[in-house]
């Protein structure tokens, strides 16, 4: 858990969710500080991740991967903070998911140097991007590939430069997003790379959350198997390394982690999932998902407590106009708002002992660009510049709406910034 | 339109939707570096602005508001970045909109010396940003307020801090956002401001666009002109500078022109108008909204041709699993889609002259986070590589996905980078 040898960043005068500091402060001067969210030393909205919470998801999920004996690479997308890739990879997760190559790129400038890229890798800037990191042979990169058009262009601009670019093979469920569909198209994938001395086939990929039952997935993942097997036998995986097999995003890492453990191909074979929103966790998409889990899987049965909620966005009311509405100053650009809106957790009145639960009744009916409309009940105990903390679903778009998140400890204490960078 | 005086910004190498750069490049030499997006020398996918257009529209509305004999401080939080708000003040503004104390503060960071902070100012953090900024005597800064709880803290603390806080009272129509409601509840805010000598009322402030239909807001604009005639005939508005009405998002600009530009209270007055999509416009909402306006205003009428889309998100196919299908490395991370989806408007194969009109029956039918599905016809001219170009709907939501934006010229050349802060 140890954060000690990432370089601090300096904190971004130009942000929103900080408090006062000095030119040229960074990350690392942030405990000193002694900013508390409590205290009113930070302008809100903020977004805040708790330290304990976040912890025990780091923690819990490790465990998981680790009773399955499969490795960890969160999908980095979520957060796209390296300082809390920092400490994904410090609880031992095997290297970094990422979706695009800007987003390698910015990992790899903030020290990682494993990357599971689960999307194809297209045009030629993107592919320049990740041409100058493989130069470094300390880099470890992977990137999937579903068409025979796209292996074309990988290959040939990769061989130009004198370089080999390991790649997996995508498959999708028809009606699906990206992915071979059948086997005529993974072989004509399979055949495209085998031409290509610029491209090793290192196995197969696949996303299964396109996909929203659970037999379904089953079936396919089995598929998925069947032929990772078929291209060992085959011998058109690459020679000079381990095979791989990718799957799981946030909400059947379960039933991945089931399915693939049980794979033996006869060879070297790293399986690797990809589940990245455990980190905060939420209340809305991924608590479902994780109360499945929780009830079916044996592994995280045996895991109480399952994965906490760490993330919420602190807001002020800013106005009461009339009976019943209160106006909170959290807004689109604050929190996400496409999978359920935020949900009132706490309240606070600045100089109050402690936050109390937000009344149950209390909940925001629409949101705009910087202001959400929440209902409330006539004669509820609220006051204009009180203070509400809201949790929140989906935190991939949650995330990417602040540059830097704070971390904060059981006192409210802010302890960290994780800058962020989508 | 000279960009000159503006202080160049460091271009960002975590950011996405660039090209190759070396250290320490700034967005002055930008145009240098001779980026060409049809030449796949900047990462898709990439937010660009059109230069003609952008300066087509800042023309057009400056025009629109001097005809009308008011001042325009077009709403910055739309774009949040400080080059664009510099074009904005070069062609004529009155100053800048802005909606919370730390996009306040990166404006003022970034020369912006006039603010109308339309929204609440709340919390201890977010008044110690602005009192700070109120030390410049250069620096001149109106918010609103809609309690007379409000009014009093903002009283207690600038009081304190020997400051005087200007402020504009809202008034919000029934069923609506923040503001007043009625004349009760006005005179209560407008009381408790006259009872500290930190404040100084300078007027009055509505958002109209919560309304949706041209004769309720009509009513509530006359309702507001009545409002402020009271104020100054009660002798409330403060003696020490002119009075200030100001009104007006993207949609009703020039019904709230046509109303307030009547309005004579006896003393002098500015009107302060605050549209904040003209500058990109769009092919969603704010399109509809120009149409009215331009079937209806007469000075609007005259000035042909109206607001032209000047934003658009290029990305690439990225992969065609399935008949009728393509998938595009384009997600809600890099475009709005709260109030439509991006529309395909251009398509370019790279190598091929210039870029051709999207066909029509191409659509995107759903978003992920890093991907968009989009509806196209069986053996149509399509390849994973090619380029398409989205008009957008709701400006705001986009640029906030974007830490860069590109300037193009009508040969695609990059001319520089309008950095944002959001």
């Amino acid at each position: 858990m140890t954060n000690s040898s990432f370089p601090a960043a300096p904190l971004d005068p130009n942000g929103k969710g900080l408090g006062a500091f000095p030119e040229s402060c960074t990350s690392a001067d942030v405990a000193a500080l002694q900013w508390n969210l409590l205290r009113e030393d930070v302008s809100l909205p903020v977004a805040v991740l708790y330290e304990s919470r976040v912890r025990h998801n780091l923690q819990w999920m490790q465990r998981f991967m680790e009773a399955y004996q499969v490795k960890l690479a969160p999908h980095g997308k979520t957060t796209m903070s390296p300082a809390l890739f920092k400490r994904q990879i410090d609880n031992g997760a095997w290297g970094i998911t990422l979706a695009t190559a800007p987003q390698v790129l910015a990992a790899y400038r903030h020290g990682i140097r494993k990357v599971l890229m689960a999307n194809q890798l297209v045009g030629r800037a993107n592919m320049a991007i990740i041409a100058q990191l493989l130069r470094d042979p300390a880099f470890t990169y992977f990137c999937i590939v579903d068409s025979p058009a796209n292996a074309a262009q990988l290959g040939a601009y990769f061989g130009e430069q004198g370089l080999v670019l390991p790649v997996l093979i995508e498959l999708g469920p028809a009606g699906g997003r990206t992915g071979v569909r059948d086997d005529t198209q993974l072989q004509a994938v399979a055949e495209e790379i085998g031409r290509w001395p610029g491209l090793a086939l290192a196995g197969i990929e696949v996303y299964e959350g396109v996909l929203q039952e659970e037999g379904a997935i089953r079936a396919f993942l089995r598929r998925v198997t069947d032929a990772l097997r078929g291209l060992a036998a085959a011998g058109r995986l690459r020679k000079n390394g381990p095979a791989l097999i990718s799957g799981a995003g946030s909400a059947w890492f379960d039933v991945v982690a089931e399915e693939f453990s049980q794979l033996d191909i006869g060879a070297p074979l790293e399986i690797v999932l990809r589940p990245g929103c455990y980190l905060s966790h939420d209340v809305g998409i991924y608590r479902t998902a994780s109360e499945r889990i929780n009830a079916h899987n044996p592994v995280a049965r045996k895991m109480e407590p399952g994965l906490q909620p760490a993330l919420q966005v602190w807001a002020y009311v800013q106005s009461l106009p009339e009976a019943g509405r209160a106006i909170v100053a959290l807004g689109k650009r604050d929190a996400a708002f496409d999978a359920g809106l935020p949900t009132p957790a706490l309240r606070y009145r600045p100089g109050a002992q402690a936050p109390g639960a937000a009344p149950a009744h209390w909940k925001l009916t629409a949101m705009m660009d910087q202001h959400a409309f929440m209902q409330i009940g006539e004669g509820d105990d609220i006051q204009v510049g009180d203070m509400i903390a809201f949790d929140i679903s989906h935190p991939c778009l949650t995330f990417d709406k602040w540059r830097q998140v704070l971390l904060v400890d059981e006192q409210y204490r802010i302890t960290d910034v994780a800058g962020t960078f989508f």
